[in-house]
C-alpha cells in the first residue's frame, strides 16, 4: 500500500482544476510509490473555494493559505495563484518543511526566484516548477533524440506560442494583464513555455535582444472578480490601464552556439493556443505543436536520398516515453495528461528525496531569461543572460 | 449530494480500463445527477481480476459474473467481455433489473442482438451501447452541421477505418482473430464502428454489397491467455486457423439516397487507429480523423468565391459539445474522454429513465448492417439490410 | 539537330491546351532526339479553332481532322476531342502510318478500344494513351519503391478522385454528360486514371463490384456549343437528360491478391481535384494527392521502433524521376508538368520505334475494367475483368 | 500582331534558365500588346552559353555583356548574374536607353542601389526588380485581403525562408557564399525575399535588431568555376574563408505599428525551400508556404463562433489573380510559374510605359532594409530603416 502525499493547493481556477485532475488520476496510471492524497484546496473567497473543492474532489477547503501551509498533515503545498503570490506562499512552504510544487513563471523577477530558491535548499524539500509541457510524450522523445545526437550539432531553434484570447478590445483587465499581480503579460505567461522548452531541448541562453509590445492600452476594468485570486476590487463601466505586454519577441544565443528566435503572443487571431518550437541540427530536424501535442515531427539527413523527409510521429506507442501508461498506438492523449506526468514525477521525486527536473532551478534559469529581455526591450540593446 | 450508481463492470482488459477512468472522472468535470461508484469489477482470473481492482480503483473483485448481476448492491452492469459472451451477460443482467452498458459489437449476430434488444425492453432498463466515437466533440459539431442542414442534401459518406496491429504473420491468434469468441474480425471491431457513425450523420443503410478477406490465414496460437476472457487452453508452439477477416470492404445505399464507402482493415501499414470519414453534401462537406480527433474539418460551399476551402475547427471551445468540461480553447483532450461523455449521458439517462443513444435498438440496427456485409460477401451480390 | 516530329492536333479545349504546351517546353527542357512541331491544329469551328492556332502557337489550322490525317507533312495525330470521336480518328490515323497520341478514356467501350489497339498494331505506329498522372514525380517514385519491394506484398489499394464541378443543378447538359458523346459521366473521366494508376503500380484487375449513380438527372441544355467538339445544336431554355453518372463506386480484387477501393464523383464539394490513392503493403505504405502533387507520403516498416510514421517526401530533388530537368528542390512543379514528360517520352518512343506505356494496350486494358464495373452496376454482381 | 520586345539576357544559370521560360511561355497564356522576343544571351564561358542558347532557345550567344547593351534591337536588359555585377549592368543598360529587369538583391549595398535607381529613372526605362514571389496567386490574394481590410489592423508579420542546401561542411564556397560577389549569404539571398513580402503586404519597416551569424567559416575552394559568374580562378583542393552569413535573423517595427519578426537560413535542415508567413491582424489572419504555393490558409474572426478555423484555398480558381490563364481549380501551378506571372507584368510595363512594382525604388527600400539589418548586427543595437 504505498504511502500517500497529503497535498494542500493554493488556487483553484485553471490550473486547480488541471492540478487535482493529475492528483485524481495519476496512481490510476502510474504506479508509484507514493500517491498524492487530495486534503485541502484553498481559495479567498469562500462559497468559490468550496464549490470548487466539491466539484474537483478535495477533502477540505480553506480561505487562508497561511493555514494551510501550517497544518502538520500537510505534505506537499501546491501554488496555483497569480504569479504575485508565489514567492511569499512558496518560501512560507518550505520554511515549514513542505514540499512545493509552483506553477510558472516561478516569480515576478529574478530577485524574488533565486529567495524561492534559497527556501527550498535551506529547507531540503523536493521542489518542482510547473512547466508540464516538457511532459508530453512528442516533447521526451524530442528530448531523447537530442540527448543521443541524432540531430548532431543544434544550430536553430525557433518557438512561437501564439494565442488570440485578448484580441478583443473590450476584453477586460483580468489579473493577467496587470503588472501589478502577474509581473508581465504574455511574456512571462507563454515566454516562459518555450524559455523552459529550449532550456530543456538547447541548453542554456548566453545572451539576447528582444521587445515587449502592447497593442491595446486601455481596457474595460471587469465588473466583478475575475476567479479567487484575480480580484480587483475595482468597479464596472470604468476603464484601466494595461501595463503588461501584448507580444514578447526576442532572438537568442545559445552557450552551445545554436541561434534563437522566441515569439510570444496574444493578439495571433486563429491561434488559440500555437505552442510551436522546430530545431535544426547538423543531423536533422523535428517539430512540434502543441496543438497536435502527440505527433512529433522528425527528419534525418541519413536517410536514404531522395527518400528524406519529416515524418510524423504519434508518440502514443509503448515505447514512447509515459505512452504504454495510456492506451493502444493512436488513441491519443490530451492536454491535461501532461500534468499527470509531471506528478507522477513529482511523486517519486518526494518518494526519493531528489527534486526532479524541472525544479526551482529551473525555475531560476528561466526566470533570469525573462528578465535579461525585459532589460533588452528597455535598453534596445543585447544583454547577457 | 448526488445519488450514486454502483456499477459491476464484467472484464477489466482494454474496454475495462477506459471504462474504469471514465466513470473515475465523470463527475469531476460533469455536474450529473447521478454518479457512478466502481463497485465491483469481475474477470475470471482471480490474480489478474484483484490487480486491475487495485490499480483501477474498484471496491470489489469477483470472478464470477453471475454473482455480480445477482447483486442487488449494483445498479449498473457494464459488459466489457469479448463478445461471444456479451449476449448472455446483458439478457442476464437485464433479467435481473439491472441497467446495462455494452460493448460493440452488441453481439455475435442478428439474432442474438434482437433477443438483447428485447431482453432490456421487456425489463424496462435502461440500456447503451459503446460507441464512444459518436461522443468526440468534433463528431457532435458534425451531428449538428448536419442536422441543421448546413450540408443540404447528403450526397456521399466514405469511411476508412484503418489498423496495422496483426500484419506481423506471427502475432498470434488472440480472442479477437478466432470467429466463436469475437464472431468476426476487423468487421465487426472496425466496420461496426463507422456503421455506427454513418447511422448517425447520414442515416439508415439501404443495402450493401462488400467483400471479407484474411490476408494471414495461420498464425501462432498464443502460449498463454491473452487477457481474462481470452484463455484458450491450447499450449503454445502450434499454430491455429485464424477464420475471422482481415480486412472488409463495401458499399452502400443510405434510404436517404447517399452513397457509402467503407473500408476495415488490420493490415494498412503506418495507420495506427485510422477511423476517418468525409461527408459529402448539397452545401458542404466534412472530414475527421480519429487520430486528430479534436479537429473537425469544414467546407461551406456558400462561403465567398474565391475564400472557398475545408477550415481546421479545433472543437474546444466552450461552444463545442461537451467542450465547456474541460480546458481553454485548443488545449485537447485525448481518446478516453469519449467514454466520459458517453457515460455521462448514460447517467444522465439512468438519472431521467431513458436509454440515450446509442442504445441496444442502436445495436440491433448496426448489427443488421454487419450482418448484411457478411451475406453479401458470400453470395456476392447486393443484400437489402 | 534533332529531327521534328511534325504533330496534327484534334481538338483545342482543355487538353488541347494542356498537349499544346506540352508540344510548346519539352525541348526547352528535355534533351530529345526528336522534337516536336506545333504543324496542324484542327477544329470545326472556323474561329475557334484559328484564335487557338493563334494562342496557342500552331503554324496551320484546320477544321476538317481528315484533311490533317491525310498530309504527309503530319507525323503525329494528338487526339483530344470528345470520347466519341477517339477511335475513328486513330484508327484512320494508323491507317495513314501515323503516331497516334491518344486522350483518355481510350473509347467508348471495349469493343471500339480494341478495334483501336488492332488498328495501330496492324500499322506498327506509336502508340500512347494520356494517362499524364503516371508522370509526376511522385507517382513515379511510388512506382519504383513498389517495383524494388521496398512496400512488400501489396495488401490494399484505395483510391478516390473527387471533383465538384457540376453540384449547381443550373450548370448545363455539356458533352461530359452525354452518353452518347462521352460514353460515361465520372467514370469514363476520373475512374479512368485512378485505373490506370492502380494497374501502373498493382497490377491487373481480377474482379469489379461496382454501382454508378446519377445525383441529378435533368439540366438545362447550354445555349450555345461548349467548346469545338461539344456543339448539340439545341437551342437555349430546354432541360435536358443527364444519361451518364455522376459518381461511379467499386470494389476490386486484383489478380495479385491485393484489394481495391475506387470512388469517382463530381459531387465531392470542396474538392476541386482531388485525385488520392493510398498503398498498403507488408513493408511499408505510401499516399499520394494530386492536389499535393509534388508529395509523397512514405512509410517505412523497417524504421526503428518508435520513430515509423509517414514522412512526406518533396519529390523535387535531383534524384526523383523527371525532377533534374526543372528546378532546385522543393521548388515544386504543376499539372502541366506531367503532358511534359509524358510528351518527352512519346518522343523518345518516335525516336525509337517504341510505344511507351501507356500505350493502346493500356488502354484496353482499363477500358476492360471500365466495362466491367459498368457490367457489375447493371447486374448487381461482381464481374470477372 | 502585338510588338516584339527583344531581350538581352545576361546571365545563364539558374535564374537564366527561369527567366528563358517565362520569356518562352508568357504570350502562350496572357494576352499582351508586346511580347517577348528571347534575341540573346549573354555569358563569359562560350561554349558554356552556347549551349545554354540552344537549350534554352535563344537567338544569339554574346559572351561580352557590354556588347548586348549596346545593340540596337535589344530592347530590355535582363540582369541574371551574380550579386556584383547588378549595378554596372543596370547602370550601362539604362545609360543605353534599354528597359532593365534586375534580380534580387538588387545591388551589393545601398548606395549601389540608388544608383542604379537614379540611372533608371533619369533614363526614364521601365524597370523591374525580379521579386517573383509576389506573383504566386495566393500571394496575390494575400495582398487582396490585406488591401481591403479584411484582416484589419495588422498586428504580426513573421516570416521565415529556410533551406539547407550547404549544411554540408565539404560544400564548397561557391559564389553565394563570398563576399566580393554576393555581397551577403542567406541574408541577400533569401531575407531580401521575405522583406518583399513584408513590404508588399505590411508597409515600409521602420527599425530593425538582428544578428548574422556563421556556422561553417572555410570549405573547399570549386575545383573549376560554378557557372559563367561564378569563377574564382583558384584551384581546387585548397580551403577557403566563407565571408558570408549562413543565417539571418531579426526583429522588426513596421510604420503601421506592426511587430515583425524574420529568419533566413541555409542550415535548416529537411527545409529544401521553406518560404513561409503568417500575417495576424485584428480580423483576421493569412498563413502561405512556398512549398505549398498554390494554398493560402486565411482565418476569419468573423466566422460564426464555433466554425472559427483557418481555412485552406487552393489558389487555382477563375476568380484568383493569374489563375483563370492556366488550368482548371486545383490543377496546380508551380514554381516558374511566379516568373511567367512576372513577366506578363513586365511587358504591360512596357507597353504602357510604367514600371510594374516590384521596381527599382521597390529595390531600394529592401536594400535598405538589409543593410539596416548588417548594421545592427555589427553594433547590437537597434537601428531605424
Amino acid at each position: 500500500m504505498p504511502r500517500s502525499v497529503r497535498v494542500g493547493m493554493i488556487g483553484y481556477q485553471f490550473m486547480g482544476r488541471a492540478h487535482s485532475h493529475a492528483y485524481h488520476d495519476v496512481a490510476r496510471f502510474f504506479p508509484l510509490d507514493v500517491e498524492p492524497e487530495k486534503a485541502v484546496i484553498c481559495g479567498r473567497d469562500r462559497a468559490g473555494v468550496e464549490a470548487a473543492r466539491e466539484r474537483l474532489g478535495w477533502q477540505e477547503s480553506e480561505t487562508d493559505w497561511r493555514r494551510v501551509v501550517e497544518r502538520d498533515d500537510v505534505d506537499l503545498i501546491d501554488v496555483c495563484t497569480p504569479n504575485n503570490r508565489h514567492a511569499e506562499i512558496a518560501i512560507a512552504a518550505a520554511e515549514h518543511g513542505k514540499h512545493v510544487l509552483c506553477e510558472k513563471p516561478l516569480a515576478m523577477n529574478l530577485a524574488e526566484a533565486r529567495s524561492m530558491l534559497q527556501a527550498v535548499e535551506r529547507a531540503g524539500v523536493v521542489n518542482m516548477i510547473c512547466h508540464n509541457y516538457r511532459f508530453a510524450p512528442a516533447v521526451q522523445l524530442a528530448k531523447q533524440l537530442v540527448s543521443q545526437g541524432q540531430l548532431g550539432t543544434i544550430y536553430h531553434f525557433r518557438a512561437q506560442y501564439l494565442q488570440d484570447w485578448i484580441m478583443d478590445p473590450e476584453f477586460p483587465v483580468v489579473w493577467r494583464l496587470q503588472k501589478a499581480v502577474s509581473g508581465s503579460g504574455a511574456h512571462g505567461d507563454l515566454s516562459a513555455h518555450i524559455i523552459d522548452l529550449a532550456r530543456f531541448l538547447v541548453g542554456e541562453f548566453e545572451s539576447v535582444s528582444g521587445m515587449l509590445h502592447t497593442f491595446i492600452k486601455e481596457r474595460p476594468v471587469p465588473g466583478s472578480a475575475e476567479g479567487a485570486w484575480g480580484a480587483t476590487g475595482q468597479s464596472g463601466g470604468s476603464r484601466g490601464l494595461v501595463d503588461v505586454d501584448d507580444a514578447a519577441l526576442f532572438l537568442a544565443r545559445f552557450r552551445s552556439g545554436a541561434l534563437g528566435t522566441f515569439e510570444a503572443t496574444r493578439f495571433a487571431g486563429g491561434n488559440r493556443n500555437g505552442n510551436r518550437f522546430e530545431i535544426n541540427g547538423s543531423k536533422g530536424s523535428i517539430r512540434w505543436d502543441l496543438e497536435n501535442m502527440n505527433n512529433l515531427e522528425v527528419y534525418f539527413h541519413s536517410d536514404p536520398e531522395g527518400l528524406q523527409g519529416f515524418r510524423t510521429i504519434n508518440c502514443t506507442e509503448a515505447v514512447h516515453p509515459y505512452a504504454a501508461a495510456w492506451w493502444p498506438p493512436a488513441h491519443i492523449i490530451g492536454y491535461e495528461h501532461t500534468f499527470v506526468h509531471l506528478v507522477s514525477e513529482l511523486m517519486n521525486g518526494i518518494a526519493s528525496g531528489r527534486s526532479p527536473e524541472p525544479n526551482f532551478a529551473d525555475g531560476v534559469a528561466n526566470q533570469a531569461v525573462l528578465d535579461a529581455v525585459i532589460a533588452s526591450s528597455e535598453s534596445g540593446q543585447w544583454v547577457q543572460v
